[in-house]
């Protein structure tokens, strides 16, 4: 019986993954990560490794042919990937949650906690000669006694609860479809997206990106948030209305950001979110 | 009767401190914070509020006069003050302990995680258009299942472990001059410095500076340290010998570093410091 073929999308996926994979399966590498090259070799796989921020479209499911029964995705989110079409055809979707529960976690505290307390600005300072001995010198925001909420409380947004736990923050906020049984455990109360944006001191972007979520954190959003406030987003960038977010910024309507993701990817070196002091 | 005059080191001392002052006392402002202005204006008065990096030191105990009996520094350490001098001749000193201890804590796990994320590494390819689609770009050293070994567990120490207990830390180690209670409740274990060097994936130093302490994280430190470690310091950059830090940050003796304190203070922005990748 012949092994069954995998296309791999993306040559830079951990040795062991190849390794387990070759114990089994017959693998198609792909050397460059196009969607040309990807094109070029997927006819007649049995499945697909995904793992890459690239599209998979109807397509590449057609280049495949019916033989390809199964795609895994080396991530926690699928919106990359065209799960109505996979649907449709009955082919089987896997994907990676939990395992960067904990990573993206202590990212997101680390966002909160370096746009708080104005991290890049204060090395800045540093860079260009002007940290002066003042007593009250890049005060930031403190976490003790704050509020924060948090968009979507599902394992990344509960392990950042998990975590923030130990600040001594007032109360945590979180907003969603519903109340969740976590919520309660976790002492965080559920409220409306609008409640949260008005009261939260930090606002942390915790939820997939679906057509919903999509560009929900816009102008609006951002007005209604406090002038004193943090908003980090670890989820996806084109939740955000980026051009919003800098105005917001820049203007002095929200404190500072922190960002795990941003629009687009790889971002441009010469991208005004780069030249923003208050940007973490 | 006449009001007590009381002498401010700093002209950037917090408004409402010269307000509460005010009601009960005399101030002289000190507008250039020079110890030339301080020994010219501090003959005759009661006490000294000190809010600088300054040394306080027997000349301006001296300049001050027999009248002088309290000093209060507006910070925890009191390295910068000659202890001895005023114990001598009985002046009463105050400084101001626990007041900051919430926020150096949130400052050492923003250190701890930016140093183990790359913060600062990422945002440099960013700038400089070397952000890669690579799938293992970039990782860092994870919290979660670490050692964490903390030198000095005092107020900031203790509260530096209540926030990490939420970050799934395998083991928390701490040393100084004793075993102490609060130790066991917040689950740490006591060890000697060569063992909490040796074993430590993430250090934080959080003890005083004192004749003791000076030097103490040296090349002999550093050597001991785990490849893979990571090194924090929130108390006193005096208590490293930074070029042994910069030669083990250079030569990946050590992952990585995030510093809250450094010597001197303002650190020159042409420092090697500055240069490196790995020091948040």
């Amino acid at each position: 019986m012949s092994r069954p073929k995998v296309l791999v999308s993306n040559p830079t996926v951990p040795q062991i993954a190849f390794d387990l994979l070759g114990r089994y399966c017959e693998i198609i590498k792909i050397e460059n990560e196009t969607i040309e090259e990807i094109l070029s070799k997927v006819k007649g796989v049995d499945a697909i490794f995904w793992a890459s921020h690239l599209r998979l479209d109807k397509d590449i499911i057609d280049a495949a042919g019916s033989r390809m029964k199964t795609v895994g995705t080396m991530s926690a989110g699928y919106n990359h990937i065209d799960v109505e079409e996979i649907r449709k055809r009955g082919i089987h979707l896997g994907n990676t949650p939990e395992v960067l529960n904990n990573a993206v976690a202590d990212v997101a505290v680390l966002l909160t906690l370096a746009a708080s307390r104005r991290l890049h600005e204060g090395r800045l300072a540093i860079e260009n000669n002007q940290w002066t001995p003042h007593c009250q010198w890049m005060l930031g925001q403190d976490i003790v006694g704050s509020t924060v909420g948090v968009i979507g409380l599902g394992g990344i947004g509960q392990a950042i609860v998990r975590r923030l736990k130990g600040f001594e923050v007032k109360q945590f906020l979180y907003t969603g479809h519903r109340e969740k049984e976590e919520g309660k455990e976790l002492g965080a109360k559920f409220v409306s997206l609008d409640t949260l944006t008005r009261e939260s001191d930090f606002i942390i972007v915790a939820c997939p990106l679906t057509p919903e979520t999509e560009g929900m954190c816009n102008a609006d959003f951002f007005s209604k948030m406090k002038k004193t406030a943090v908003f980090v987003n670890i989820s996806r960038g084109q939740v955000v209305d980026q051009n919003a977010l800098v105005k917001a910024l820049k203007e002095g309507q929200i404190f500072a950001a922190g960002l795990d993701v941003m629009t687009p990817e790889p971002l441009s070196p010469t991208d005004e979110l780069l030249k923003l002091p208050n940007v973490g």
